[in-house]
């Protein structure tokens, strides 16, 4: 396994500053395959969608899912709570790249968007931007796409990495995604987008994407916001000619989205920390990631992390609340390595030991639910002034 | 219908300072009754429950209920993941209390617990603090025990109401509560007890308590923490001689919980601002109940709020991830007085105009969903940079 910076083979990507965001800041994503892709994506739970989530919906989630050529990725918008002009605008900037690509039809362009709900895309700003977009596509412009993508993110998030087949050929997996804030994931992060050149089948590719989503991206909180925006969808073209099999394709798969999912709670608005929530003992994988999910989410757990407080007493409050069918008196819980609670009482811990083991940047929680065999990990980030001061302020 | 601060016939109350509080503040109150009263309570539905919550539980929710003739609350320590050495300090607490005011039997008294979890009560500061209590007994003491509940709440939180029944009998209803933070309550908030000299039946006082909970507490939330403690407790004893009609008892007992949970909601932890959300046209109470909460707990919507960013997509948004079979096309919104969205389109309102309905400490929002008749409002506030602050250090 390597680690490089060049997309996957036939691919070319770019990353343009458009105006779409007023700080003049890179606002479009143009991603395009030389040949035709399979594809598969899952999209936001959120009864409210946004237009091009909507539309990607019906592209991809049918029987007669078209092959993709392209995919086009807007900042500073989200185009949600737009109505039947928010789906006209995403059908426009499609039809738009879809041209200047020379594609046969519209539809094998995706679009996303992200940014502030309930205004109109600006269809000027594409007019003008997307030939600029079209010029520079490159194979080497994955660090470009990922800041092309952020809106309060303050770092951008990709990955790229080579693996090999059982019989020696190799395959490239590369891809981008963004977070920061509403990232509470029910079927995908608000927007990642991976590309590969390994040559899967559609069936395969589409439940590598459901299983890769739910270990990762379903696995990540920074504030407990399902998004009307969320979509992770992934291209496949072939172009390596190495064909995984489908067992290799997934695990590869997972470990590229479990990184982009850590980076963006690392990465949390205003995020000082990145917490590691290990929920063990549990009934079922699903028991385990509820109550991880239900910790993750607590302003009083995260508020906590921040201000480097050992009040564990959250933590197990929270796994309580859950909603799943929990008992203290099976319960322990570990901050770092120390041991604070044990089948319902506290142990005779250190107040000291405990505190240090808050100071880390990176912190771990293991509860043991003392109920089962299945475990679960998620991942967050504390809550800061910082989230307060940038969510008090976004749209200005 | 008037108003005053003594305590409902026959019933004393006294609270102190007791040092259970590292700060010195008051954190003892007893409440008594002459003689015995009726009582009903509601519960927290968190799994980890407190041990005194375990022991009102088994006290009250029962066919076989003793009366009741005192209650003791502390404030500075939950008593929550505390195992049986938790379970045999509330006896204590009860046994304490039960031999001062020379009751017949320590199941007479209940006891309630806020503050830290994961850490024993200190007996010590109960034995030397109860005879001081029992010492300070008396019928105007409402403000008193309303302070001494008190853990990061800013303001004292009671109220007192006299009714007439249609008989022309007067009783009086009077209440204290505490709230500020791991305010979501589902069953009852962190604390409230309300003492009242009407005649009730007991079956007449379940049913009442429970429906003010679901009219008042439970459409309240500072943070979506439900507590480890949460209780609602009433007590009857009878003493005004006045026999109010089930429906009299229940408007009454409605008001006073519906005031007692407003002022939770308006002095939560950091609030610098009251939101009222009406959700209207649903199909049922239920989904504009789970709607509203939803929005209400969202820290998107709450920094909004603080920030006086009249961000509205922020709402629709959380009203789509509720779990609510909601539709963005029938939706309408309205900040105070200004008309944002309508039927899944920004109207063309003044931006203007809807920062400046964002302006006031009393705001109210008002989503209607297009679906039914049926409606529902809850309270909360905002979230700010002193929320963060106040959790970051709660034990320090």
């Amino acid at each position: 396994m390597t680690t490089q910076t060049a997309l996957p083979k036939g691919f070319r990507a770019a990353g343009i500053a458009a105006g779409i965001k007023k700080n003049g800041k890179p606002d479009l994503t143009l991603i395009t395959s030389d040949t035709d892709c399979k594809a598969a994506a899952v999209f936001t739970t959120n009864k409210v969608k946004a237009a091009p989530v909507l539309r990607g919906m019906a592209q991809l989630n049918s029987a007669y899912a078209k092959e993709m050529r392209a995919v086009v990725i807007n900042a500073g918008c989200a185009n949600a709570c737009t109505g039947e002009q928010g789906l006209r605008n995403a059908d426009a900037t499609a039809q738009l790249a879809s041209t200047l690509l020379r594609l046969n039809a519209h539809d094998q362009v995706m679009v996303m968007s992200t940014g502030v709900i309930g205004v109109q895309l600006p269809m000027d700003k594409f007019q003008a931007g997307m030939p600029q977009a079209v010029a520079a596509l490159n194979n080497t412009s994955l660090a470009d796409i990922a800041q092309a993508i952020m809106t309060t993110d303050t770092v951008p998030k990709s990955i790229c990495r080579t693996y090999t087949t059982a019989d020696g050929k190799q395959f490239t997996i590369a891809g981008i995604a963004k977070g920061a804030g509403m990232i509470h994931p029910n079927m995908a992060t608000m927007l990642s987008v991976v590309m590969t050149d390994a040559k899967v089948s559609l069936g395969t590719l589409r439940q590598a994407v459901k299983n890769a989503t739910n270990r990762s991206f379903n696995c990540i909180t920074i504030d407990g916001d399902t998004s009307t925006n969320d979509t992770f969808a992934v291209l496949a073209n072939g172009a390596s000619g190495a064909k995984p099999s489908a067992t290799e394709f997934e695990d590869a798969l997972n470990e590229v989205s479990m990184e982009l999912a850590k980076k963006i709670a690392r990465d949390g608005e205003g995020a000082t920390k990145f917490i590691t929530i290990r929920v063990t003992g549990a009934r079922t994988w699903d028991m385990a990631h509820k109550v991880g999910r239900t910790i993750a989410t607590s302003p009083l757990v995260k508020t906590a992390f921040y201000g480097e407080d050992a009040n564990w007493g959250r933590i197990t409050c929270a796994a309580g609340y859950s909603g799943e069918d929990v008992n203290p008196d099976h319960m322990s819980l570990w901050f770092g390595g120390v041991h604070v609670f044990s089948h319902g009482t506290p142990t005779h811990y250190s107040d000291a030991d405990a505190t240090a083991a808050m100071k880390p940047v990176d912190v771990e929680v293991h509860l043991d639910l003392g109920l089962g065999e299945a475990e679960c990990t998620v991942w967050t980030c504390d809550m800061s002034h910082d989230y307060v001061t940038i969510n008090g302020k976004y749209r200005t």
